[in-house]
Protein backbone atom coordinates (compact mmCIF):
# COMPACT_ATOMS: atom_id res chain seq x y z
CA UNK A 1 0.00 0.00 0.00
CA UNK A 2 1.68 3.61 -0.89
CA UNK A 3 0.65 6.90 0.61
CA UNK A 4 0.12 9.57 -2.12
CA UNK A 5 -0.82 13.28 -2.05
CA UNK A 6 -2.31 15.57 -4.58
CA UNK A 7 -1.75 19.02 -5.04
CA UNK A 8 -4.04 20.73 -7.64
CA UNK A 9 -1.96 23.77 -9.50
CA UNK A 10 -4.32 26.35 -11.14
CA UNK A 11 -5.16 29.64 -10.52
CA UNK A 12 -8.71 29.48 -11.76
CA UNK A 13 -9.23 26.44 -9.56
CA UNK A 14 -7.91 28.09 -6.27
CA UNK A 15 -10.15 31.05 -7.07
CA UNK A 16 -13.15 29.00 -7.54
CA UNK A 17 -13.72 30.15 -10.56
CA UNK A 18 -13.37 26.74 -12.35
CA UNK A 19 -13.80 22.95 -10.15
CA UNK A 20 -11.17 20.93 -9.38
CA UNK A 21 -11.65 17.66 -11.60
CA UNK A 22 -8.01 16.57 -11.58
CA UNK A 23 -7.88 16.23 -7.90
CA UNK A 24 -10.81 14.29 -7.22
CA UNK A 25 -10.58 12.14 -10.28
CA UNK A 26 -6.74 11.50 -9.09
CA UNK A 27 -7.89 10.61 -5.76
CA UNK A 28 -10.28 7.79 -7.46
CA UNK A 29 -8.10 6.36 -9.32
CA UNK A 30 -5.94 5.75 -6.70
CA UNK A 31 -8.21 4.86 -3.91
CA UNK A 32 -9.96 2.68 -5.90
CA UNK A 33 -6.53 0.40 -6.31
CA UNK A 34 -6.35 0.35 -2.59
CA UNK A 35 -3.65 3.22 -1.81
CA UNK A 36 -3.94 5.78 0.37
CA UNK A 37 -4.48 9.56 0.04
CA UNK A 38 -2.75 11.30 2.93
CA UNK A 39 -3.54 15.28 1.79
CA UNK A 40 -4.78 16.90 -1.41
CA UNK A 41 -4.98 20.75 -1.98
CA UNK A 42 -5.09 23.41 -4.18
CA UNK A 43 -2.66 26.31 -5.04
CA UNK A 44 -2.41 29.18 -7.48
CA UNK A 45 0.29 28.98 -10.48
CA UNK A 46 2.56 30.60 -8.23
CA UNK A 47 6.14 28.57 -7.99
CA UNK A 48 7.24 30.06 -4.29
CA UNK A 49 3.47 28.24 -3.00
CA UNK A 50 3.94 25.19 -4.93
CA UNK A 51 7.42 24.90 -3.84
CA UNK A 52 6.54 25.54 -0.07
CA UNK A 53 3.94 22.67 -0.27
CA UNK A 54 5.96 20.10 -2.23
CA UNK A 55 8.79 20.64 0.57
CA UNK A 56 6.46 20.68 3.73
CA UNK A 57 5.21 17.19 2.07
CA UNK A 58 8.29 15.86 1.38
CA UNK A 59 9.88 17.05 4.66
CA UNK A 60 7.27 14.98 6.63
CA UNK A 61 8.67 11.35 5.54
CA UNK A 62 4.75 10.33 5.51
CA UNK A 63 4.10 10.67 1.64
CA UNK A 64 5.52 8.04 -0.96
CA UNK A 65 4.30 10.37 -4.07
CA UNK A 66 3.54 13.52 -4.39
CA UNK A 67 1.26 13.81 -7.66
CA UNK A 68 1.05 17.31 -9.34
CA UNK A 69 -2.19 17.74 -11.78
CA UNK A 70 -1.33 20.98 -13.70
CA UNK A 71 0.63 24.40 -14.85
CA UNK A 72 3.31 21.86 -16.93
CA UNK A 73 2.29 23.62 -20.46
CA UNK A 74 3.67 26.24 -22.19
CA UNK A 75 1.69 29.34 -20.92
CA UNK A 76 3.75 31.95 -18.71
CA UNK A 77 1.76 31.08 -15.71
CA UNK A 78 2.45 27.46 -16.09
CA UNK A 79 5.38 27.13 -13.50
CA UNK A 80 4.95 23.58 -11.92
CA UNK A 81 8.57 21.72 -13.42
CA UNK A 82 10.37 24.56 -12.28
CA UNK A 83 8.75 24.29 -8.34
CA UNK A 84 8.79 20.78 -8.55
CA UNK A 85 13.37 20.99 -9.93
CA UNK A 86 13.79 23.39 -6.95
CA UNK A 87 12.81 20.98 -4.69
CA UNK A 88 14.18 17.44 -5.71
CA UNK A 89 17.76 16.22 -4.66
CA UNK A 90 17.22 13.83 -7.67
CA UNK A 91 15.41 14.13 -11.30
CA UNK A 92 13.99 11.28 -12.59
CA UNK A 93 13.88 11.55 -16.55
CA UNK A 94 12.95 8.44 -17.02
CA UNK A 95 9.10 8.76 -15.76
CA UNK A 96 8.31 12.06 -17.69
CA UNK A 97 9.74 10.44 -20.87
CA UNK A 98 7.51 7.77 -20.44
CA UNK A 99 4.71 9.84 -20.30
CA UNK A 100 5.28 11.88 -23.39
CA UNK A 101 5.98 8.29 -25.48
CA UNK A 102 2.77 6.88 -24.47
CA UNK A 103 0.77 9.86 -24.94
CA UNK A 104 2.22 10.85 -28.46
CA UNK A 105 0.21 7.48 -29.52
CA UNK A 106 -2.72 9.31 -28.94
CA UNK A 107 -1.87 13.31 -29.13
CA UNK A 108 1.27 14.46 -30.73
CA UNK A 109 0.31 17.67 -28.15
CA UNK A 110 1.50 15.13 -26.18
CA UNK A 111 5.39 16.95 -26.30
CA UNK A 112 4.28 20.11 -25.48
CA UNK A 113 4.53 18.74 -21.97
CA UNK A 114 7.32 19.99 -19.73
CA UNK A 115 6.60 17.30 -16.76
CA UNK A 116 9.29 16.40 -14.86
CA UNK A 117 9.56 13.99 -11.72
CA UNK A 118 11.79 13.59 -9.29
CA UNK A 119 12.82 12.69 -5.35
CA UNK A 120 13.15 14.85 -2.61
CA UNK A 121 14.38 12.48 0.41
CA UNK A 122 11.95 9.63 0.74
CA UNK A 123 9.36 11.05 -1.58
CA UNK A 124 8.73 10.80 -5.44
CA UNK A 125 7.06 13.33 -6.93
CA UNK A 126 5.45 13.19 -10.16
CA UNK A 127 4.07 16.19 -12.30
CA UNK A 128 1.03 15.13 -14.19
CA UNK A 129 -1.07 17.27 -16.41
CA UNK A 130 -3.83 19.66 -15.83
CA UNK A 131 -7.01 18.24 -17.61
CA UNK A 132 -8.54 15.33 -15.45
CA UNK A 133 -8.54 12.82 -18.04
CA UNK A 134 -4.53 13.60 -19.50
CA UNK A 135 -4.22 13.27 -15.40
CA UNK A 136 -5.43 9.93 -15.05
CA UNK A 137 -4.02 8.64 -18.36
CA UNK A 138 -0.23 10.07 -17.59
CA UNK A 139 -0.87 8.24 -13.70
CA UNK A 140 -1.92 5.06 -15.41
CA UNK A 141 1.19 5.01 -17.61
CA UNK A 142 3.52 5.33 -14.53
CA UNK A 143 1.36 2.78 -12.18
CA UNK A 144 2.71 -0.50 -12.44
CA UNK A 145 5.70 1.02 -11.73
CA UNK A 146 5.64 3.11 -8.43
CA UNK A 147 5.17 -0.09 -5.80
CA UNK A 148 8.85 -0.53 -6.79
CA UNK A 149 10.01 2.76 -7.11
CA UNK A 150 8.74 3.19 -3.85
CA UNK A 151 10.65 0.08 -2.69
CA UNK A 152 13.80 1.31 -4.03
CA UNK A 153 12.77 4.73 -2.55
CA UNK A 154 12.69 3.53 0.85
CA UNK A 155 16.01 1.01 0.19
CA UNK A 156 14.85 -2.71 -0.03
CA UNK A 157 18.49 -4.40 -0.29
CA UNK A 158 16.64 -7.09 -2.38
CA UNK A 159 15.73 -4.51 -5.55
CA UNK A 160 19.76 -3.94 -5.95
CA UNK A 161 21.30 -6.06 -8.29
CA UNK A 162 18.48 -4.60 -10.82
CA UNK A 163 19.35 -1.24 -11.40
CA UNK B 1 0.47 33.72 -38.85
CA UNK B 2 3.52 32.99 -37.04
CA UNK B 3 6.89 35.00 -36.64
CA UNK B 4 10.31 33.15 -36.74
CA UNK B 5 13.93 34.70 -36.75
CA UNK B 6 16.66 31.99 -37.77
CA UNK B 7 20.51 31.77 -36.28
CA UNK B 8 22.74 29.88 -37.98
CA UNK B 9 25.59 28.87 -35.48
CA UNK B 10 28.89 27.68 -37.84
CA UNK B 11 32.52 29.21 -37.75
CA UNK B 12 32.96 28.12 -41.08
CA UNK B 13 29.55 29.56 -43.00
CA UNK B 14 30.33 32.48 -40.22
CA UNK B 15 33.76 33.05 -41.83
CA UNK B 16 32.50 32.63 -45.75
CA UNK B 17 34.57 29.49 -45.81
CA UNK B 18 31.29 27.34 -46.12
CA UNK B 19 27.90 28.98 -47.74
CA UNK B 20 24.78 28.88 -45.10
CA UNK B 21 22.32 26.53 -46.77
CA UNK B 22 20.13 25.61 -43.30
CA UNK B 23 19.60 28.92 -43.12
CA UNK B 24 17.70 29.84 -46.37
CA UNK B 25 16.63 26.27 -45.89
CA UNK B 26 14.76 26.99 -43.27
CA UNK B 27 13.40 30.35 -44.13
CA UNK B 28 11.70 28.79 -47.68
CA UNK B 29 10.19 26.04 -45.31
CA UNK B 30 8.71 28.90 -43.25
CA UNK B 31 7.43 31.32 -45.72
CA UNK B 32 6.11 29.01 -48.12
CA UNK B 33 3.80 28.12 -44.91
CA UNK B 34 2.49 31.66 -44.91
CA UNK B 35 4.73 32.37 -41.46
CA UNK B 36 7.24 35.48 -41.57
CA UNK B 37 10.86 35.45 -41.09
CA UNK B 38 12.01 38.54 -39.14
CA UNK B 39 15.52 38.18 -39.12
CA UNK B 40 18.17 35.50 -40.27
CA UNK B 41 21.81 35.87 -38.81
CA UNK B 42 25.46 33.90 -38.72
CA UNK B 43 27.41 33.16 -36.09
CA UNK B 44 30.35 31.74 -34.87
CA UNK B 45 30.40 28.59 -32.50
CA UNK B 46 30.62 31.03 -29.41
CA UNK B 47 28.85 30.96 -26.50
CA UNK B 48 28.60 34.22 -25.46
CA UNK B 49 27.72 35.25 -29.10
CA UNK B 50 25.02 32.92 -29.22
CA UNK B 51 24.02 33.99 -26.04
CA UNK B 52 23.69 37.31 -26.78
CA UNK B 53 21.72 37.45 -30.11
CA UNK B 54 19.33 34.63 -28.48
CA UNK B 55 18.94 37.09 -25.33
CA UNK B 56 18.40 40.01 -28.14
CA UNK B 57 16.00 38.54 -30.23
CA UNK B 58 13.78 37.47 -26.66
CA UNK B 59 14.01 40.82 -25.63
CA UNK B 60 12.50 42.63 -28.82
CA UNK B 61 8.73 40.69 -27.88
CA UNK B 62 8.39 40.23 -31.23
CA UNK B 63 9.43 36.93 -32.23
CA UNK B 64 7.21 33.93 -31.79
CA UNK B 65 10.37 31.55 -32.39
CA UNK B 66 13.60 31.55 -32.80
CA UNK B 67 15.33 28.29 -34.50
CA UNK B 68 19.00 27.91 -34.47
CA UNK B 69 20.64 25.28 -37.01
CA UNK B 70 24.30 23.98 -36.26
CA UNK B 71 26.29 23.66 -33.19
CA UNK B 72 24.38 20.76 -31.17
CA UNK B 73 26.31 17.47 -32.00
CA UNK B 74 30.10 16.04 -29.81
CA UNK B 75 32.58 18.44 -31.71
CA UNK B 76 34.46 20.59 -29.19
CA UNK B 77 32.96 24.00 -30.59
CA UNK B 78 29.12 22.41 -30.64
CA UNK B 79 28.15 24.45 -27.56
CA UNK B 80 24.57 25.72 -29.21
CA UNK B 81 22.43 24.01 -26.55
CA UNK B 82 24.54 24.81 -23.45
CA UNK B 83 24.07 29.14 -25.00
CA UNK B 84 20.42 27.56 -25.08
CA UNK B 85 20.17 26.53 -21.63
CA UNK B 86 21.48 30.21 -20.51
CA UNK B 87 18.96 32.14 -22.07
CA UNK B 88 15.90 29.87 -21.41
CA UNK B 89 13.97 30.53 -18.31
CA UNK B 90 11.43 27.08 -18.83
CA UNK B 91 13.06 24.31 -20.18
CA UNK B 92 10.48 22.07 -22.86
CA UNK B 93 12.36 18.89 -23.10
CA UNK B 94 9.32 16.85 -24.93
CA UNK B 95 10.66 18.68 -28.19
CA UNK B 96 13.95 17.42 -29.01
CA UNK B 97 13.09 14.32 -27.63
CA UNK B 98 10.00 14.06 -30.24
CA UNK B 99 12.93 15.47 -32.70
CA UNK B 100 15.02 12.93 -31.52
CA UNK B 101 12.28 9.85 -31.74
CA UNK B 102 11.43 10.54 -34.94
CA UNK B 103 14.84 11.34 -36.38
CA UNK B 104 15.74 7.79 -34.59
CA UNK B 105 13.90 6.01 -37.14
CA UNK B 106 16.08 7.61 -40.08
CA UNK B 107 19.42 7.03 -38.70
CA UNK B 108 20.94 6.00 -34.96
CA UNK B 109 23.04 8.97 -35.03
CA UNK B 110 20.06 10.79 -33.90
CA UNK B 111 20.88 9.86 -30.51
CA UNK B 112 23.88 12.40 -30.83
CA UNK B 113 21.72 15.33 -31.22
CA UNK B 114 22.00 17.33 -27.93
CA UNK B 115 19.42 19.59 -29.00
CA UNK B 116 17.35 21.73 -26.44
CA UNK B 117 14.18 24.33 -26.56
CA UNK B 118 12.80 26.16 -24.02
CA UNK B 119 11.22 29.60 -23.73
CA UNK B 120 12.42 32.99 -22.78
CA UNK B 121 9.45 35.60 -21.94
CA UNK B 122 7.26 35.12 -25.21
CA UNK B 123 9.82 33.35 -27.26
CA UNK B 124 10.28 29.84 -27.66
CA UNK B 125 13.70 28.83 -28.86
CA UNK B 126 14.27 25.41 -30.63
CA UNK B 127 17.84 23.97 -31.71
CA UNK B 128 17.91 22.37 -34.73
CA UNK B 129 20.87 20.27 -36.46
CA UNK B 130 23.15 22.06 -38.53
CA UNK B 131 22.76 19.94 -41.91
CA UNK B 132 20.13 21.59 -44.51
CA UNK B 133 18.21 18.54 -45.01
CA UNK B 134 18.09 17.47 -41.10
CA UNK B 135 17.24 20.90 -39.79
CA UNK B 136 14.40 20.90 -42.68
CA UNK B 137 13.41 17.28 -41.55
CA UNK B 138 14.01 18.30 -37.40
CA UNK B 139 11.67 21.67 -38.04
CA UNK B 140 9.01 19.30 -39.66
CA UNK B 141 8.05 17.10 -37.17
CA UNK B 142 7.32 20.17 -34.52
CA UNK B 143 5.80 22.06 -37.24
CA UNK B 144 2.09 20.79 -36.41
CA UNK B 145 2.63 21.65 -32.93
CA UNK B 146 3.64 25.12 -33.07
CA UNK B 147 1.09 27.15 -33.56
CA UNK B 148 -0.80 25.80 -30.65
CA UNK B 149 2.58 26.57 -28.53
CA UNK B 150 2.85 29.81 -29.58
CA UNK B 151 -1.49 30.59 -28.51
CA UNK B 152 0.33 28.89 -25.43
CA UNK B 153 3.28 31.09 -24.48
CA UNK B 154 0.46 34.08 -25.83
CA UNK B 155 -1.83 32.77 -22.78
CA UNK B 156 -4.76 32.12 -24.74
CA UNK B 157 -6.96 31.48 -21.84
CA UNK B 158 -9.52 28.49 -23.77
CA UNK B 159 -6.24 26.58 -23.84
CA UNK B 160 -5.56 25.94 -20.62
CA UNK B 161 -7.77 23.11 -19.51
CA UNK B 162 -5.52 20.69 -21.94
CA UNK B 163 -2.10 20.97 -20.10
CA UNK C 1 40.46 1.99 -31.52
CA UNK C 2 38.11 3.41 -28.40
CA UNK C 3 39.90 3.60 -25.54
CA UNK C 4 37.39 2.82 -22.25
CA UNK C 5 37.52 2.67 -18.70
CA UNK C 6 35.08 1.44 -16.45
CA UNK C 7 34.03 2.47 -13.24
CA UNK C 8 31.52 0.22 -10.78
CA UNK C 9 30.04 2.07 -8.28
CA UNK C 10 28.36 -0.30 -5.61
CA UNK C 11 28.89 -0.12 -1.74
CA UNK C 12 28.36 -3.87 -1.37
CA UNK C 13 31.19 -4.64 -4.56
CA UNK C 14 33.72 -1.81 -2.87
CA UNK C 15 33.16 -3.53 0.32
CA UNK C 16 33.68 -6.94 -1.06
CA UNK C 17 30.65 -8.39 0.23
CA UNK C 18 29.08 -9.36 -3.52
CA UNK C 19 31.60 -9.86 -6.01
CA UNK C 20 31.85 -6.69 -9.10
CA UNK C 21 30.05 -9.14 -12.27
CA UNK C 22 29.28 -6.66 -14.22
CA UNK C 23 32.86 -4.59 -14.53
CA UNK C 24 34.57 -7.82 -16.49
CA UNK C 25 31.32 -8.20 -18.13
CA UNK C 26 31.97 -4.91 -19.78
CA UNK C 27 35.70 -5.64 -20.08
CA UNK C 28 35.36 -8.45 -21.79
CA UNK C 29 32.57 -6.81 -24.56
CA UNK C 30 34.89 -3.88 -25.25
CA UNK C 31 38.32 -5.95 -25.41
CA UNK C 32 36.21 -8.55 -27.84
CA UNK C 33 35.69 -6.03 -29.82
CA UNK C 34 39.58 -5.11 -30.57
CA UNK C 35 38.98 -1.85 -28.37
CA UNK C 36 41.06 -1.11 -25.17
CA UNK C 37 40.43 -1.06 -21.50
CA UNK C 38 42.86 1.50 -20.21
CA UNK C 39 41.42 1.50 -16.43
CA UNK C 40 38.80 -0.47 -14.76
CA UNK C 41 38.17 0.34 -10.55
CA UNK C 42 35.31 0.15 -7.91
CA UNK C 43 34.32 2.99 -5.61
CA UNK C 44 31.19 2.67 -3.28
CA UNK C 45 28.04 4.80 -3.61
CA UNK C 46 29.44 7.97 -2.46
CA UNK C 47 29.18 11.24 -4.71
CA UNK C 48 32.53 12.83 -4.29
CA UNK C 49 34.58 9.64 -4.87
CA UNK C 50 32.43 9.36 -7.89
CA UNK C 51 33.22 12.72 -8.83
CA UNK C 52 36.88 12.43 -7.86
CA UNK C 53 37.69 9.29 -9.98
CA UNK C 54 35.54 10.88 -13.14
CA UNK C 55 37.51 14.32 -12.75
CA UNK C 56 40.73 12.30 -12.89
CA UNK C 57 40.34 9.70 -15.95
CA UNK C 58 38.92 12.87 -17.82
CA UNK C 59 41.76 14.95 -17.32
CA UNK C 60 44.14 12.76 -18.26
CA UNK C 61 43.14 13.35 -21.89
CA UNK C 62 43.84 9.51 -22.47
CA UNK C 63 39.94 7.86 -22.29
CA UNK C 64 37.90 8.06 -25.22
CA UNK C 65 34.79 6.76 -22.93
CA UNK C 66 34.46 5.88 -19.34
CA UNK C 67 31.52 3.57 -18.12
CA UNK C 68 29.83 3.70 -15.09
CA UNK C 69 27.90 0.88 -13.83
CA UNK C 70 25.86 1.15 -10.66
CA UNK C 71 23.84 3.83 -9.08
CA UNK C 72 21.68 5.14 -11.30
CA UNK C 73 18.30 3.73 -9.49
CA UNK C 74 15.73 5.21 -7.48
CA UNK C 75 17.72 3.64 -3.57
CA UNK C 76 18.67 6.58 -1.30
CA UNK C 77 22.45 5.28 -1.51
CA UNK C 78 21.85 5.91 -5.82
CA UNK C 79 24.01 9.13 -6.76
CA UNK C 80 25.78 8.56 -10.07
CA UNK C 81 23.95 10.86 -12.55
CA UNK C 82 24.52 13.51 -10.12
CA UNK C 83 28.32 12.42 -9.69
CA UNK C 84 28.24 12.60 -13.55
CA UNK C 85 26.47 16.10 -13.69
CA UNK C 86 28.75 17.42 -11.42
CA UNK C 87 31.90 16.29 -14.01
CA UNK C 88 30.30 16.57 -17.17
CA UNK C 89 30.62 20.42 -19.06
CA UNK C 90 27.84 18.66 -22.29
CA UNK C 91 25.01 16.83 -21.74
CA UNK C 92 24.27 14.71 -23.98
CA UNK C 93 20.51 13.58 -23.12
CA UNK C 94 20.05 11.61 -26.43
CA UNK C 95 22.03 8.77 -25.04
CA UNK C 96 20.09 7.82 -22.57
CA UNK C 97 16.85 8.70 -23.96
CA UNK C 98 17.72 5.83 -26.66
CA UNK C 99 18.67 3.44 -23.66
CA UNK C 100 15.48 3.80 -21.60
CA UNK C 101 13.37 3.54 -25.19
CA UNK C 102 15.24 0.52 -26.27
CA UNK C 103 15.39 -1.34 -22.62
CA UNK C 104 11.45 -0.20 -22.40
CA UNK C 105 11.12 -2.56 -24.91
CA UNK C 106 12.21 -5.49 -22.40
CA UNK C 107 11.02 -4.10 -18.71
CA UNK C 108 9.06 -0.86 -17.76
CA UNK C 109 11.53 -1.05 -15.27
CA UNK C 110 13.79 0.33 -17.55
CA UNK C 111 11.57 3.99 -17.06
CA UNK C 112 13.26 4.39 -13.55
CA UNK C 113 16.91 4.33 -14.68
CA UNK C 114 18.41 7.75 -13.76
CA UNK C 115 21.03 7.49 -16.38
CA UNK C 116 23.52 10.47 -17.58
CA UNK C 117 25.76 11.12 -20.19
CA UNK C 118 27.95 13.96 -21.40
CA UNK C 119 31.54 15.24 -22.68
CA UNK C 120 34.16 16.39 -19.98
CA UNK C 121 37.20 17.76 -22.53
CA UNK C 122 37.39 15.00 -24.55
CA UNK C 123 35.91 11.67 -22.79
CA UNK C 124 32.66 10.88 -23.03
CA UNK C 125 30.81 9.72 -19.66
CA UNK C 126 27.69 7.12 -20.48
CA UNK C 127 26.45 6.09 -17.32
CA UNK C 128 25.47 2.05 -17.19
CA UNK C 129 22.44 0.57 -14.75
CA UNK C 130 24.22 -1.97 -12.16
CA UNK C 131 23.26 -5.87 -13.30
CA UNK C 132 25.40 -7.13 -15.34
CA UNK C 133 23.04 -8.25 -18.17
CA UNK C 134 21.62 -4.93 -18.07
CA UNK C 135 24.99 -2.98 -17.91
CA UNK C 136 25.70 -4.77 -21.23
CA UNK C 137 22.92 -4.79 -22.89
CA UNK C 138 22.52 -0.98 -22.82
CA UNK C 139 26.51 -0.79 -24.29
CA UNK C 140 25.15 -3.07 -26.94
CA UNK C 141 22.51 -0.15 -27.69
CA UNK C 142 24.63 2.03 -27.62
CA UNK C 143 27.66 0.57 -29.46
CA UNK C 144 27.05 1.51 -32.96
CA UNK C 145 27.25 5.07 -32.26
CA UNK C 146 30.36 5.18 -30.00
CA UNK C 147 32.92 5.16 -32.72
CA UNK C 148 31.43 8.36 -34.19
CA UNK C 149 30.90 9.85 -31.40
CA UNK C 150 34.31 9.67 -30.15
CA UNK C 151 35.53 11.39 -33.67
CA UNK C 152 33.34 14.37 -33.21
CA UNK C 153 34.28 15.03 -29.69
CA UNK C 154 37.99 14.44 -31.11
CA UNK C 155 36.74 17.43 -33.87
CA UNK C 156 37.40 15.56 -37.26
CA UNK C 157 36.47 18.39 -39.14
CA UNK C 158 34.98 16.19 -41.88
CA UNK C 159 32.13 15.47 -39.97
CA UNK C 160 30.96 19.06 -39.16
CA UNK C 161 28.19 19.19 -41.46
CA UNK C 162 26.15 16.41 -40.58
CA UNK C 163 25.10 17.93 -36.86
Amino acid sequence: MMFFSILTISDRSFSGIRPDLSGPALFQYITERGHNVLCASIVPDDLNKIHDVLLEWCDTGENDIILTTGGTGFAPRDVTPEATLSVIEKNAPGLPELMRLESLKKTPHAALSRSVAGIRKQTLIINLPGSPRAAVENLEILFPLLEHAVELIKNDPSSEAHH
